[in-house]
C-alpha cells in the first residue's frame, strides 16, 4: 500500500481503511459503515472531549427515540420541506403496513420540541439544556463519502436549549459557538466561523452560524452549526412556559451539532503520507514500545524485561500503551504498522536502552526521535504531548491561512475558487448578487464572525463586485464538499 | 402521588414517571420512550459496570449500521423465521420505494458475521470478541412495558464472538455467564441460571442460557441471555478462517445480550412505596445534603456554609452530591423528592452539625438516620455504601428463593405456578411432556444451572410427573412476562 497525500480523495478511503477507523464500502447498505474497535476508540476518546465540554456547561445528556412520525416531523412547515426529500421512512412493521410512516430522524428538534412542551411549564426549568449523541439518517442523493457524508451519520452530537428570550438563546448560541472552538481547538483543527447566508440556514432557524475548516485538497467542509431557532418550533409545539410575572409565553429554542466530520477532520488535517497523525489527547494508542531483538538470548531477555518495566510504569500513570512483542514482524514493519494508525510515541527498547540511562522516543509529527531520561520520562512524554498538539495545531492554522485571499474582482474570485482557494470577496448584501455569487463563484459560506478585516478604508467604500454597489460586509466564498 | 408496591405495575410505571428514569407512554410512537436527564445518568453508570466487565476480559467496542438489507438478514433461514414477523421495515426514501427493505436490526448476528468474513482469515485473529451497545428493534404485537417490553429496546449490549473451535465458543459461553453473573452482584440483582429448552432458544442457537429473575409480583422476567451459535451463521456467511495446521475451518460462535432490562430490574427488585432504592455505584446522585432552616439569621449563614464545606470535601472525594438549597421547599418535602430519586444518604445539617464534630446520615435503604463523625465522613460513606448493597443484596435473595418450590405434582405445580411462583419439577426430557408443561402448567424455563439438587436418591428415581416416565433433569416452570 502507498499512501499519497497529495491524491487527498484516494489517500483518505485507504488511510480509514488500513488503518482500521471505519470499514466503508463493504458494508451492504450505501452510504453506511462499520466502526472497527480502533476506530471506535479514536471516536470514544474524540466524544469525551465533546461531553466533558457540554457536562462543565450545564448540558444534560438524553436519548430520544430514532423514530419521529410523520405528522410531527411535518410540525414545522420549512423545516420538513427541507428535509423530506431525504428521508427514510419505515412503513412496515411484521407484515402490517403502519397507519402513520416513521421517519429514521434526519435531525431531532420536532422529537425534542414535542416532549418540551409536555416537560416544561415554569421559567424555573429555563435555561433547560439538553444533547444527545446518536446516529442521524439522510437519503443522500449526492455521492457519499465515508465519514463527510453517510446515509447513516453514525454519530451525532445534537444539543437542544430553550429559553426565556431571543436575547438568553442568542447568548447560547454564543456559548456553543465557544465550545465548538475549545473541542476544535484542543484536536489542533482549524476553523472559520461563518454565518450562512440566509438562503442557506438550518431549515427552520432564525439565522445559522457554521464551522468549516479547509480540507487537503482545499474544498471546504463544514463541521459544525449553531442555529437560532427562534420560536418557529415552539409555536407549532405549544412550548408554553409561566413567566416570573406569571404571563404565559413561549420558549425560545437553539440546537447545535457536530458530526462525524470531527473526526474525518482530525484524519484528514494531521495525517501525511505516512498515514494517520493522532493528537495524543484520543490517540486510542499513545505510546507503542517495540523492543529490538538481539543475538544475544540473555540480553533479548533483558531487552523485554526493560519494555515490560516501561510499559507498566506508562500505564500506571495513565498512559496508553501497546508493547509491539510480535515475534513474526522486524522493528521496521512495526513502526509502519504503528504509524499507519497515528501513535503519537514510539519507544525503542535495544541494548543501549538496557545499559544505558536513557530511552530512545521517536516523535509521529516530527519523524525525530529524541533521547529522554528514564527517570524523566512520564514528565518528558507529557510536555511533548503539548508540544505535539501545538506544532500540529499551528502547520494546519498555517495551511488553512495560506488557502483564504481576498479579493474584489469578480473573474479574479472565480479563479481563485477554481484553484481550490477560499475567496473573501464584499458583497452589497443582496440576496440576489448572493445567489449570483453561488452561482458563478463558488458556495456562500457567509460573513466570518471570526475575523476583524482591516480593510483600506471603510466596508462601505468597498464595491460589490456583482451589481457595483457599495458593500455591506465581506462574505466568504469556496468549493465546498 | 401515592406509591404502592403491592400494585406492582402500577408503581413501576408510576416510579419510572415521577422519579424521571424513563418517560414512557407520552412520545407518540407506541413502543418507545425517552431517557431523561435523571434516568439517562442512571443508565450510564450501569453501562460502565457492564464496559469494564466486558474490556476487561478483551472485548472490543464496535459500532454497526442499525440497517440490515432483507437479504442478509435471511441468509440463517432459522434466524429469519425467529424475527420476520417482529422486524420495523424501511421501504423508502425520501420519495423512492428501496430495491431491497432495510430491516431496523432486531439483533445484530448477520451485519456481524457478514464483516467477519471479510475481517477473519487466520487463526491468530482468533478469539475476536466483540460487542457493543446499540438499540435494537421489535414490532412487539404483546403489550409493551417500559424498560421491560419495547418497540424500541433502546439500550442493547450484544457481544458476538468467534472461535477456532465448538469447545472454544462453549467456553466462551462459560465466561458470558460469569460476566453477567458479576453485572447483577454488583447491581444487587438475584438470578436464576437457566438452560432454556430446545424449542425456546435463540433463532439460529445450538443452545440458550438464559438469566431470570423473579418480579415483585411473582412473575419471571428473562434478563440476560447467551447462545452458543455453533456454525450456523459462519456456514452460510462463509466465515472461513486459515488454522495453525495450514487447513481452512469455519469459525464457531456465541452471542450474548443484556437489554434495558438490566435497569428495569434494578428499579422493580430494590424499590419500595418510597420510590427508587439505588445502589450506591450506579445512583445518579449519591448523596443528597439537605439544610436545615433556621430562625437565627446568622446560624442559617453558618448552615449552608457547612453544607457547602460538606458537598466540596465529598466531590473531592469523588461522590456525586447534590446540595439541595431551594429555599421555596421545606426538608420533609426534599427528603421525599430525593427518597423518590432513590438517593442512597442523605445528610441533614442543622444548628446541632454546625456546632458538634457529628453529621447525621440518612440511609435509604433503611430509612435510619446514623451519626457520622465529621472527620470520618467519606471513609463511612464508603463502608455504608458497602453495605448499602449487601442489605439490599440480600433483601432481595431472599426474595426470590422464598417464591422458588419444588414439587413433583403436576396439580400442585400449577397450582403454585398460579399462585405466582416458580416451580422445580423433575421431567422425562422428552419435548412432548415439556411442551405439555409448557400449555397446562407455564412457561418452561428450562434446566437450573445455577444450583445442584440434593434430592432424596437419584434424578433416575424421580418421575416425570406428565408421563411418569424416570426423569432426566429437573426443571423450572414459571408464569414468565
Amino acid at each position: 500500500m502507498k499512501l499519497d497525500k497529495s491524491n487527498f480523495s484516494e489517500w483518505f478511503d485507504t488511510v480509514l481503511r488500513e488503518a482500521e477507523v471505519f470499514d466503508y464500502g463493504r458494508y451492504p447498505v450505501k452510504g453506511m459503515g462499520v466502526w472497527p474497535p480502533f476506530g471506535f476508540k479514536l471516536r470514544k476518546y474524540v466524544l469525551e472531549i465533546i461531553r466533558e465540554l457540554l457536562d462543565s456547561t450545564g448540558h444534560e445528556e438524553v436519548l430520544f427515540p430514532v423514530l419521529i412520525p410523520k405528522t410531527l416531523l411535518e410540525k414545522e412547515s420549512e423545516h420538513i420541506r427541507g428535509f423530506e426529500g431525504e428521508v427514510f421512512w419505515v412503513t412496515k412493521g411484521g407484515h402490517e403496513e403502519l397507519d402513520i410512516p416513521l421517519a429514521l430522524r434526519p435531525t431531532s428538534e420536532t422529537a425534542i420540541s414535542y416532549m418540551e412542551s409536555l416537560w416544561i411549564s415554569s421559567y424555573k426549568q429555563l435555561p433547560m439544556k439538553l444533547y444527545q449523541i446518536v446516529p442521524v439518517y439522510r437519503y443522500e442523493t449526492k455521492a457519499t463519502r465515508p465519514l463527510i457524508r453517510l446515509r447513516e451519520v453514525s454519530t451525532f452530537k445534537e444539543a437542544h436549549t430553550a429559553h426565556e428570550s431571543f436575547e438568553d438563546a442568542d447568548r447560547q448560541c454564543q456559548e456553543a459557538i465557544e465550545i465548538y472552538k475549545k473541542v476544535y481547538e484542543r484536536l489542533g483543527i482549524p476553523y472559520m466561523i461563518n454565518m450562512r447566508p440566509p438562503w442557506d440556514k438550518f431549515a427552520g432557524a432564525l439565522y445559522t452560524v457554521a464551522f468549516d475548516t479547509v480540507m487537503p485538497d482545499g474544498r471546504v467542509l463544514q463541521i459544525g452549526t449553531v442555529h437560532h431557532l427562534g420560536q418557529n418550533f415552539s409555536i407549532p409545539f405549544e412550548i408554553k412556559f409561566q413567566r416570573v410575572d406569571e404571563e404565559m409565553d413561549l420558549v425560545w429554542q437553539t440546537s447545535y451539532g457536530l458530526s462525524d466530520r470531527v473526526i474525518a477532520t482530525v484524519i484528514a488535517v494531521h495525517g501525511d503520507d505516512r498515514g494517520l497523525v493522532l493528537p495524543p489527547e484520543v490517540a486510542p494508542i499513545q505510546v507503542v514500545i517495540v523492543p529490538i531483538p538481539q543475538k544475544d538470548e540473555e540480553m533479548n531477555r533483558k531487552v523485554m524485561e526493560e519494555a515490560k518495566r516501561v510499559k507498566e510504569e506508562l500505564e500506571k500513570n495513565g498512559w496508553r500503551v501497546k508493547l509491539d512483542d510480535r515475534e513474526e514482524l522486524t522493528p521496521g514493519s512495526k513502526y509502519y504498522y504503528w504509524e499507519l494508525r497515528g501513535v503519537p510515541f514510539r519507544i525503542e527498547i535495544g541494548k543501549r536502552e538496557v545499559e544505558g540511562e536513557e530511552l530512545t522516543v521517536a516523535r509521529r509529527d516530527l519523524g525525530k526521535r529524541v533521547k529522554v531520561k528514564k527517570e524523566e520520562l512520564d514528565q518528558k512524554l507529557k510536555e511533548m504531548s503539548d508540544e505535539f498538539l501545538e506544532n500540529i495545531r499551528k502547520k494546519a492554522w498555517e495551511f488553512m491561512e495560506s488557502r483564504i485571499k481576498y479579493t474584489e474582482d469578480l473573474e479574479e474570485a472565480k479563479k481563485l475558487v477554481e484553484e481550490r482557494y477560499v475567496v473573501e470577496m464584499p458583497w452589497c448584501g443582496e440576496k440576489e448578487c448572493g445567489l449570483k455569487i453561488d452561482e458563478e463563484v463558488g458556495r456562500v459560506l457567509g460573513i466570518p464572525l471570526d475575523k476583524d478585516f482591516r480593510l483600506n478604508g471603510k466596508i462601505e467604500e468597498k464595491k460589490c463586485p456583482v451589481c457595483g454597489r457599495p458593500a455591506k460586509a465581506i462574505i466568504r466564498v469556496a468549493k465546498t464538499y
